[in-house]
């Protein structure tokens, strides 16, 4: 079942996805989803980020094999960094390297359980990455962790293909398979230590390489199973402050 | 004005906090505050964290004038790990070293505006801080944000005394004036290039001393101005997971 959350004219709601539409959902979090007697046709609906997180938290170094020797490590990204399908990544140009990464990201639902998995760009400014430590700054920007299109609750996340392409740029096939930790590994870590709840996400790590991203450009990270997450990158305004916060 | 969160026989609401009880308030992110004609009195209600942020960030090593020598860093932790005054500090045993840290904490309003102030306890784990370059798993267990006990909207943050204690154990006098950083140029900075919203809380970095906490002890943080935020510390059954994350 596709899960998505939509804005149409009566309002934000989560719905089912059907091929023509969508079908009103009673409550998402509920131990058994049950939908309401009201349809937004496809067209008459605006995707959102499938969930409004109070909880984003990410896997660090969790790529190839190599990894498995290192501790596991989390990172944070403020919640509100979260945005939509078709909204845009702003990328100030004082930033330096910005790069996207595609990731599966777990879906939490109602006491710990699994909900279900979409599609992450973990968005990280590298050249910020290395001079900051605690990789706040790096990942914690305005626009930096597109979420969607939407919740696939019947995937079976062990193998699942991650791909990542900027405009005509695509990057080599990668899937679950080869992340040091898998899917099932992360929910159990990040959950033992962490207060996690409805709509909290985690971001399982990047299988695949990573790719830089420019004002103009069109990124595109997908999961097969789940779909395709696609956002402009445009020109930020916010920006690396100055060490005396001068706005 | 004192801002508080009270659970009440009528449910959960922000109330202006007065000698003999609570005031209820329409809206405590709208522009103006306004009261409602409804009054619960201070014995039926207990005190909550005054806020359910989305975005918990604290400034690192904002403590002395040589911390002005480091570029600024902030760190996440995560807002499910908020609790309000009275509530258990969980600690458990295979955590290590875990400290308490008096801090002012910043509430924002509606667009970006300050609301008010009130006292966290920034719960560290010290020995898995020097484990983890990121300080998730330091920072973000479940229970290690104290808030409280209410937001105080007419302080003046640039001189607040700070103080700290765990049972009998009182850390040394220390105020805002100390830290390397004021809390006005950390709101600038950390609003510069992170997204925040109403309810959300900044960490502005503790001027005094830390002191262990253990459980069955009881730690108090303090500034003047705001009052005092009371835990006891208990017996924690989480603790650090296994590599494996066997739970």
């Amino acid at each position: 079942m596709r899960i998505a959350r939509i804005e149409h004219a009566g309002g934000i709601d989560h719905a089912v996805a059907e091929a023509e539409g969508y079908r009103l959902i009673e409550d998402v979090y509920a131990d058994e989803i049950r939908c309401l007697d009201r349809w937004v046709p496809g067209a008459e609906a605006r995707l959102l980020a499938p969930v409004e997180p109070r909880t984003v938290v990410g896997m660090a170094h969790n790529t190839g094999p190599g990894d498995r020797l290192l501790p596991p490590q989390a990172f944070l990204k403020p919640s509100r960094s979260v945005i939509g399908p078709g909204e845009p990544v702003p990328v100030a140009a004082d930033l330096g390297l910005v790069h996207a990464e595609a990731e599966v990201a777990v879906v939490i639902g109602r006491a710990g359980t699994v909900l279900g998995y979409t599609v992450a760009n973990d968005v990280t400014g590298r050249d910020l990455q290395a001079q900051d430590s605690l990789w706040t700054q790096a990942k914690g920007q305005r626009g930096f962790t597109p979420l969607g299109p939407w919740i696939e609750t019947d995937l079976e996340p062990a193998g699942a293909a991650v791909g990542l392409a900027v405009d005509d740029e695509v990057a080599p096939a990668a899937d679950t398979g080869q992340l040091a930790r898998g899917v099932a590994e992360v929910v159990a870590w990040v959950s033992g230590f962490l207060p996690l709840g409805p709509g909290d996400v985690i971001l399982t790590g990047a299988p695949g390489a990573s790719l830089e991203i420019r004002p103009g450009q069109q990124v595109t990270a997908s999961v097969a199973g789940i779909g395709e997450l696609v956002n402009p990158v445009v020109e930020g305004v916010h920006g690396r402050r100055t060490e005396r916060g001068a706005a």
